[in-house]
This record gives C-alpha cells, sequence and structure tokens, in this order.
C-alpha cells in the first residue's frame, strides 16, 4: 500500500483551504427562546407588534389633558376632576373630557381623551379624593410612552448572523417572539480507533499497553466548545470492515466526521484506506509540529477529518484548523483573542522546517514581566496542554528563538488567566495539600532534583526539595517542614522487613525512586552508611538490592507496586503508606524546602504561599 | 402600609454586602466527564494511576538493548535478532537477551530485557526479516516513554476551584476518571409578577394594556450565562395568598428567588409584604439609578432579590449586583471584563445624587477613534440594552460629563464586539433588506428628521433620509433610490378611495405618521398642493382629515389599524401594501437618500455599505 504522506506535505494555509472547502454547515432549526442564548439568528427578525401595544403611563400618578395644567405650579395648582381609575392589567372605563383627570398605574393604558400624566408625588387629592390638584404644568405626552415608541410594528429587530444575547432575548420577549430560527449547530461525530484504548472508567490492562482514551472526551469538549454538538462513536478496532462501518455510520448521521484515538500505524492506515477507497481524499499530511499526520476528505455526505493520534498534537491540530471550521458552520465569532507578550525564558531551537505549534506557559516575574516556557513532555504525553496557558507560533523559516526574545502568546481562551504561582519540584503530599489553600496556582513535580536546576535558570517562583541540599543555592527559604520516609511494605510487614540490610541480604523486591526523587537522595545517604558499616564499597551494596535500578517518578508508584503483588517493598514516605494501609519501615527523616526566586519574594502569589505555609506549621504544632 | 424604600436607599456597596450576606452555593454533584466542561472542581483530584501505566514505545521500530547499539552508525550498523514483535494494546510475548531486537509499534510496551528502542527509519531489515540493522546509536531510555512520565500515581492533578477546561478534561481522560465532583450550579427561581403580563407566544390584548413578560427570559438567560439554572415559575398575579404560595414553593425548591417583572405599585406591595412578614428583610432601595427600587432578604431558606420592574433598570440591577453572586456561588471566576475607552459624544447631564449605570452604545470615527453614546430610550423601553454594547458607571458626585470628556465602557461580555457600522434614519423595507447583507451594522429607525440632526451632530456614521431634503447638509450621498407611497387601504378599495381628496371630502378614517418620517414630509407637500388647488388654507384641510393628528412611529403600523378596522387609509408604502395584502392608492414617489458623514467615508462599514447598495441598485435595473 502506497500513502501519500509525507511525500508532499501541505501547508497550514492549504490545509485551511482544504478544511474550508468542505461543507460543515448543519442547516436550520428553531429554538424555543428560553434555550435560544448564545445561538446564531439565521434570518431577520421584524418587529410583528407595536412596544408597548398601547400609549403606556410610565409613572403612578393622573392621566389628563395637557392643556388643564397650563400655567400650574406649586402656588396655584390646576384642580382637575377624578373621573376614574385605571390599572395596570385593565383596559380604561373612562375617557376624560377637559377638566377632567383619572388616576393611572405605572404600566396602565392612556384613556381616551387623556395626552399627558402627572406623577402622583407632584399632585394632593381633594373634595374627598373627588379632585385632585395637580402642582406642575405638563405638555402633552409628558409621562408617557407611546404605542411604538419603544419597538415599532414593521421595524427591523435583529438582523441574520446574530449571536443572541440575554439583551437580544428580551427583545425577543418584548415582541413576543416564542422560538427563533437558528443556525443548527454542526454535529461533529468522533470515532475513537486503537485497539489499546480504553473508555475512562472501564479497567485497565496495562501490561497489554492499555491506556485511556484521551482524544475522544478532549476533542469532544473542544467541539462543543466551538458550537458543535459532539457525538462520540463506540470505540474502532483495526479491522478495515469494522472501521468502515462506523465511519459510515458516522458520515450518515454527521456533518463533520473526526478519527482520532490510535497512534498505531495499522489503524491509520486503515483510516486511509476507507477515505481513499471509499470517499474522497483531499490532504494528507501538513507541514506542522506537532500535527504532521492529519488527513482532510469527504466521505459520502460528510466532511472528514483525520486527526494525529498523540492527544497533544490532536488538539492542537483540532484548534488550529478544525475548530474555526465549526465556529465558521455555527456562526460563532471567532472567540476575541486574548494574547499576552513576554520574553522567552530560554532559547529553543527547531531542527525541521516545519510550522511549528509550540504549547507554552506564562509567569510572571519579579518585576511584573512576563516570561515565556515551552512546555514539552514529549509527544506522547497527555498533560502537556494542562501545563500550558497558550500557544506561540513559529514560522518554518525560523531556526531558533533567543532565550529573551520577545514573543506572543495566543491564550487557549480569552478566560485564561496564568497562575499566580508557578513551582517546581518534590512531589509531596504537603505541597499538595498547602496548593489547594492557594488560587489559581501551577505546580509541576519534576523532582528535587530538576526542581533546583529549573530555581536556578530563573523561570519557576520557587522549587520544593526535598533531602539534603548538596550545594548553596542563592534562593529564600519560606517554608520548611520534616517528613518520614522509608520502606513502604505489605500490611502487617509479614515479611518482617526492619531495614536496608533485608534488602541487601534477602531475596525481596525492591522498587526505588528516580534520582531526580529528593528520597532518593536520602536513601542514597543511608546506602553509604550501610557500605561503611560494613567495610565495602557503595555499589557492591546497590548490586545486592534487588531492584535498587528500577527508579519510578511518582511518589506513591513504590506502594502500589507493593499492593499490586510486584515488589515486597518500595521507597516511600510513611504518609503514603498510612493513606493506603501499607506497613512502614522508618529509614529516617528528611527536610522539605520551600526556596523561593529572590526576585520574586515579593511577589503576591509568592506571599500568599508563604502565609499559607506559615499556618500550616502553626497548625501542626 | 409603611414601606422603608426611599426613606433610606442603601449605597451600591450596601447592596453588595447584603447579598453577599446570602449564601446561594449550590451543593456538590457529580458530574460525567462529557459534561464537566466549563464546571468547577470541589476537590483536588490526584492520579491513582501512572500514566503511560507502562515503559512505552514513543515510535514503530525495534525495541533492544541500548548497549547493544553503540557504536552503531550508517557505515557500520549493528546487527541485532529479530525474536518477535509487540503490537500496540498486547502483551510482549517476548523478552530480549543481549544482541536481539522485537519490532515494535508505537505505544506498545516495551518487552522485558529492551530498555531503548530505534525507529523504523533508522534501520534496514536483512536475512528475510530475522535481522535488523541499526544504523545508529541509541542510550538507555530513548525513545520509550516510561511508566508515569506523563503524570505519575500520587501526583495532584487538578486543584479545587479549577474550572474544567477541554485541556483538563484530557488529563481526567488519562487518569481513567469518567465522573468528576463539581459544584452543583446554584438555582434560580424567577418568579414573574404583574396582572398585565403575557408570555411570549401568548395572545396579547394590548387594549387591556397587555405586555409581553421581558424580564423572566431576559434574567433567566442571564443567570444561565452567570453559571445559575434558572427556573422559570408560573406567572404570579397580584393576590397577597397566590404570590406567597409561589414565593414559598420557589425558595424551597431553590437558593435563590427573584421576583421580576411588575413595574404595578400594588405587586410591589404586595412581595413586599410577603418578605417583610414571612421572611428577612435586609435592605429595600438602592441609590442607584437605574435600579433604585431593590429588594434583598430572605425567605425561608433562600435568598431572595427582588428586581425592579422595567426590563432595563431589572437588567442593570441584575448585572451589577446578583450576576457576580451567582458567579462567586458557581465558583466561576468574575469574567475577563473587557473595557474600551472613547470620548463621550454628547454632554450628560444628572440631576440626582445616584450612582449611575448609563448604558452606551461606541462607534468608531473616522480616525478610529472610538465615540460613546447614551442609549435611553425612557425607563419603560425594553431595547434600549439590545442596542447598547456596554455600561459608563458615574459616581453620585458628578453632576455632568462633558461632551469629549474620555470615559471607560466596561462591555456587556468580553465577545461584545462594536458595530461595523451605526446607522440612523427613516424605516424603510429596503434598508432592512440592505444590512441584511453587512456584519455586525446597527440601525435605529428614528426617523429621517432626527436621522439628519444626529448625523449632524457627529455621532452616526449614516443617515437614511426619506422625502424632500429642506435644507442642505454637510454629507456624502452614498446611495439613492425611490419609493411609493400613498394611501394605504383595504384589500380590493372597497371605500374606492382615489386620493387625498376622499380624506377631506369623505366621512374617512386616516392614520398618520410623525412628523420625524419622511413620509409625512412628502404627504405634507401633497396637502399643500390641495390647499392651493381648493384655493384655501393648509390648515382647514389638514382639520378635515379625521386622524390627520394620530401619527404613528412606525412604518407598517398605519397598515395595521387599517387590518385591525381602525382605519380606512394610512400613510404607508407600495411595498407594505404589498407584503401585506393590502390596497394602495398612490400618491407619489419620493426620493430615499444614504448620507453619510463626510469624516467617516473611509470607514470600512461606511464602504461596504456603499458597495451593497450599489449592487442592489444594480440589481434592481
Amino acid at each position: 500500500m502506497t500513502r501519500k504522506e509525507f511525500r508532499d506535505l501541505a501547508t497550514p494555509d492549504e490545509a485551511r483551504a482544504a478544511i474550508d472547502s468542505l461543507a460543515l454547515e448543519g442547516g436550520i432549526e428553531r429554538v424555543p427562546l428560553e434555550n435560544a442564548r448564545g445561538r446564531v439568528l439565521v434570518a431577520r427578525l421584524d418587529a410583528e407588534l407595536d412596544v408597548p401595544g398601547f400609549d403606556r403611563a410610565s409613572l403612578d400618578g393622573y392621566a389628563l389633558r395637557a392643556r388643564d395644567t397650563f400655567g400650574a405650579d406649586e402656588a396655584d395648582p390646576a384642580r382637575l376632576a377624578v373621573v376614574g381609575e385605571v390599572h395596570a392589567g385593565a383596559e380604561p372605563d373612562v375617557a376624560l373630557e377637559a377638566g377632567q383627570a383619572a388616576e393611572i398605574s405605572t404600566g396602565a393604558v392612556m384613556p381616551d381623551g387623556a395626552d399627558a400624566m402627572v406623577p402622583v408625588e407632584r399632585t394632593d387629592t381633594d373634595g374627598g379624593g373627588d379632585e385632585v390638584l395637580v402642582r406642575t404644568a405638563v405638555a402633552p405626552g409628558d409621562n408617557v410612552m407611546f404605542a411604538g415608541a419603544d419597538v415599532a410594528a414593521g421595524e427591523r429587530a435583529l438582523g441574520p448572523g446574530t449571536t443572541i444575547t440575554p439583551r437580544d432575548i428580551g427583545l425577543l420577549s418584548a415582541l413576543g417572539i416564542d422560538e427563533v430560527p437558528v443556525r443548527a449547530k454542526p454535529r461533529v461525530g468522533i470515532v475513537s480507533t486503537g485497539d489499546e484504548l480504553v473508555r475512562p472508567g472501564d479497567d485497565l490492562e496495562s501490561e497489554r499497553g492499555e491506556i485511556y482514551d484521551v482524544n475522544s472526551y478532549t476533542i469532544a469538549a473542544g467541539v462543543e466548545d466551538a458550537g458543535g454538538e459532539a457525538v462520540l462513536y463506540p470505540h474502532a478496532g483495526d479491522e478495515q470492515d469494522e472501521m468502515e462501518g462506523i465511519l459510515r455510520t458516522a458520515a450518515d448521521e454527521c456533518d463533520l466526521v473526526l478519527s482520532s484515538g490510535s497512534t498505531s500505524a495499522s489503524a491509520v492506515d486503515v483510516i486511509y484506506r476507507v477515505i481513499d477507497e471509499q470517499g474522497e481524499l483531499l490532504l494528507h499530511g501538513v507541514s506542522i509540529k506537532p500535527g504532521k499526520p492529519m488527513l482532510i476528505g469527504r466521505l459520502d455526505d460528510s466532511a472528514y477529518v483525520g486527526l494525529p493520534g498523540y492527544p497533544v498534537s490532536a488538539m492542537m491540530v483540532f484548534r488550529t484548523f478544525v475548530a474555526p471550521a465549526i465556529r465558521e458552520a455555527a456562526g460563532r465569532p471567532e472567540p476575541a483573542s486574548a494574547t499576552v507578550s513576554g520574553r522567552l525564558a530560554r532559547q529553543e531551537r527547531y531542527e525541521e522546517g516545519r510550522h511549528r505549534l509550540m504549547p507554552v506557559g506564562v509567569v510572571t516575574d519579579g518585576d511584573g514581566e512576563t516570561l515565556v516556557y515551552p512546555v514539552d513532555k514529549g509527544s506522547g504525553a497527555t498533560t502537556s496542554l494542562a501545563d500550558a496557558d497558550g500557544v506561540v507560533e513559529v514560522g518554518p523559516e525560523t531556526d531558533y528563538l533567543e532565550a529573551g526574545e520577545s514573543v506572543t502568546v495566543t491564550l487557549f481562551s480569552p478566560d485564561v488567566r496564568p497562575p499566580t504561582l508557578f513551582g517546581v519540584g518534590e512531589d509531596d503530599p504537603t505541597v499538595s495539600r498547602v496548593l489547594d489553600g492557594l488560587e489559581r496556582p501551577r505546580y509541576l513535580s519534576v523532582g528535587s532534583r530538576p526542581g533546583l536546576r529549573r530555581l536556578r535558570e530563573g523561570v519557576p517562583d520557587v522549587a520544593v526539595v526535598a533531602g539534603p541540599l548538596d550545594r548553596d543555592i542563592e534562593a529564600d527559604e519560606i517554608g520548611r517542614w520534616d517528613r518520614e520516609w522509608g520502606l513502604v511494605v505489605r500490611a502487617g510487614n509479614p515479611d518482617e522487613i526492619e531495614g536496608l540490610d533485608d534488602l541487601v541480604d534477602r531475596d525481596l523486591r525492591f522498587v526505588n525512586r528516580t534520582t531526580d526523587s529528593g528520597l532518593r537522595s536520602s536513601l542514597g545517604a543511608s546506602i553509604a552508611d550501610v557500605a561503611e558499616k560494613r567495610g565495602t564499597d557503595r555499589h557492591e551494596i546497590v548490586d545486592a538490592v534487588d531492584g535498587f535500578d528500577l527508579g519510578l517518578r511518582a511518589h506513591e508508584s513504590p506502594a502500589r507496586k507493593v499492593i499490586a503483588g510486584d515488589a515486597d517493598a518500595g521507597l516511600g514516605l510513611r504518609e503514603t503508606a498510612d493513606r493506603l494501609d501499607l506497613g512502614f519501615v522508618s529509614l529516617g527523616e528528611q527536610p522539605v524546602r520551600v526556596l523561593a526566586n529572590p526576585d520574586r519574594t515579593g511577589k503576591e502569589g509568592v506571599r500568599e504561599l508563604e502565609t499559607v505555609l506559615a499556618d500550616a506549621a502553626s497548625a501542626k504544632r
């Protein structure tokens, strides 16, 4: 089988043009007024009636003939006979003649013969209520809202293309309109592919390489954000007949079909074949990073776009190419694009001449200026975007961006507000709890060592470092506590493990943490003690511990290996062992330090963190 | 009965504090992941598993031991035995030893013994596929995403208070989470009051002073915009027992009850009594304009706010005081407030020392600067807000704002984009159609004369003027056409009306347009002709026409009076008569001119209008 991909990559503009050539419009539907908010009107609505539909009293008071008040003032009020009363919602049963007035409530119909009204505050009653003294002169029309003064019958009320706001709903209500013709939301079918994908909520068999389906739900949320209606289709395996069946069902029921999910070449091949042989293939492969493997075409009466398999790529391609087309079809205006300018925190080099969409985070430095840093956990990562605030676009001709260079970030949405505090470092339960007390913090659990390195490089506000500090660092310690670390073992410690010596001497399976972790530093020191005590080399001790080299990144992962029966002991915290109802063999306490960039100690988020840390410390005491 | 209102008006800050003291929170609910977008997390979510859950191949290629590739390059590839194959979604059935490799697909589980992989592009097969030649050296870990590298078990995933974005949904999916605990939307009951109110869609009896209920739907849309759930309660009359019953039902079912709708003093009194006697009254009357009559209190376990009856007042009070409280309760961040600065187009004077919320429109002038003009159709108007872009707040100490003074407009939402074209003038069907061809035009049908006046004052871009131009005006004519005007009569003209003479000489009921209308100017000229022909005074002719003084604002209203049987003839257009299947007696043609402010002829919206007008004119020919 031959595929056109990679032979002849399309430019981003060509991809945009190809998507624009697909008709995604979902037609017209009529919705009740109460569901019309945010929908887009397809036709002009003219007023079919006058609003108000009658000459209306604007205040509580007296309807009268203006002529009868000429010359009246506080000193010399006009005296009129009160001949009736008109309430809101009632038809007047009086008609006024010269010298007469009628009591009238706000919103009531002006009686025949009256051409103005006087508010009750400018009147007094007399003659047992049979007469009214009017202490002011009024002109014809005063305090009366004439029929049609608000909206007149035949007037253009709302034009086609109007996105209906609550204010427009007010206007439509006033016109008595209880149903409006709006653009139907484009129906977007999402076909998830790949044998390895499991729906969230179902059980995962990691040993088989199963992973949760990230793209389907993420893209569905993106579709709804853009004004479309997302329809999730059941997981499609990599078998061609099954895939074709699902794609055709989706094409039949939707205006646009997106396939997404699999990174496997065979799944992609199968989809490629279905579209190429059964539909029409417009474009395959775009010179963009991330996002190269993109497919644009038609199947039956539906448009089709194949998204890359990796979640970050899929979402970036969706945002850049597909979401604007859905918005266009939904009649939604492009969202007010919020941008932020800032200095790039570090040099970035680009190896390939592809248009690049670089997810970035932003952080405010000590001078209130914006620093922009790339967020990249590798192409398979799912969380990069949750840790990012927006995107910097870099053209294919750019080989590198210098540190300090000014760049413009398009925020993911105008509502994105950068974190108040940016922390990095050790993964620690106390840190998690402390962060809960802050508004919009961002914390990346990169481990103590990388945290320290990043703090030195000047991007984050604070680093959390556990274990011994092996060298001086220019930073302000704004918080510190101790945590008990050791070996997490099975509940009740059935193997009767007492310490590191057991791991060295007995046939026990151990699970370690990576060298990034502060726990690992403390373990290293203890191992050195054991070696010294035994008068041997550190390496011999390490080699004797089965699993010492298996370093896991997460602070709970070793404990979970113990629960799963894959290990007898794991490096961890007493707090973790307690929380997971496991046994624990203490190996000591280690300090956890919160270190702040000295330039940022005045920053509000840092000061708040300091306060919360102080509160937490005093609560412990 | 005594009411506290107006004796002791609260300040806006006191009103805010009173609303803040009401607890509107709706508690916690669990929603499926697919409905989680935009909801607010109430608890921290930690990762319960590693993502990925296994060491994962990042590319298609070969899993191997890095050590076996040391020194390999294009010239001297490493030769390894291919001992198996691992697919995504399958458990590896091989374990590698030194010198061995396994074919592996993107996303598949790394087999035991392998510590790196090489992409297929850097390999060749040999020995009938039994061997692979590796043309590059790799280090341990290359092209492998280790278990937990994306998210590690125990790691803090999302903090409390997070508003869930599609990107967060990606993260939650990856963690297998299919349900999340979020803040319940505060339930807001809306009780519509006032005997004169009719639901949109139902029949209206204007002669009884009935009007459509504007507030209920408008406020409901505002509630949903703010993140609440709106519940509409059936129309409540002004009878105390009925009102109390409905308010109590709403209080029982909702976190907040809003009453709204009526401007009638008796309906307001009844509500006041219910809250004051049965609940708790915190505040009555706020020193703000519009919005003074506002009620804040509690009823049973619910918060209660009584909104003013006039729609514009109700919406402004809702926006200013209630919406922020609903957002707060929903855990929604304040929307990024979009503001625009501009020069005030005309002087504004304030008579009372109240905090003022002034609805304004904005328009770009010829120099690209923003002009801000107040939108005010009077307190009973429903459409003011649909014609406005935002609000200028003016403190109670300010007596007036000068024309040209710089003011800041808070847009109704960050999505509000000011109109591309601002036109005023004659209401005309051709104008309506032309506007349909433009994006985001604003057109106020104020009539020809006021339109001309406003154009002279320099606010709108264009004015549409029908009929004779009585004096020179400095403006560029960018479009012109003729329209046929005359008398709209019953279908088939059963009264055999032939012209104005019939209205003068016979007992026929006529309906006129206001003097603002261009039609009225042409009628005036014809009346003068009739007078001259008869050798009499113009006033005599006018007095002889029954209904000459009854001038309606809307171009279709006279025709509608004819349909309703309230008149025998009405001033109108042939187009209107044709559209409504009525008879027509032509009295002539009159020009309609589109006049542009000479400073704005270069403005894009004006140029677009000119193009659309030219297209419409050539289509007619």
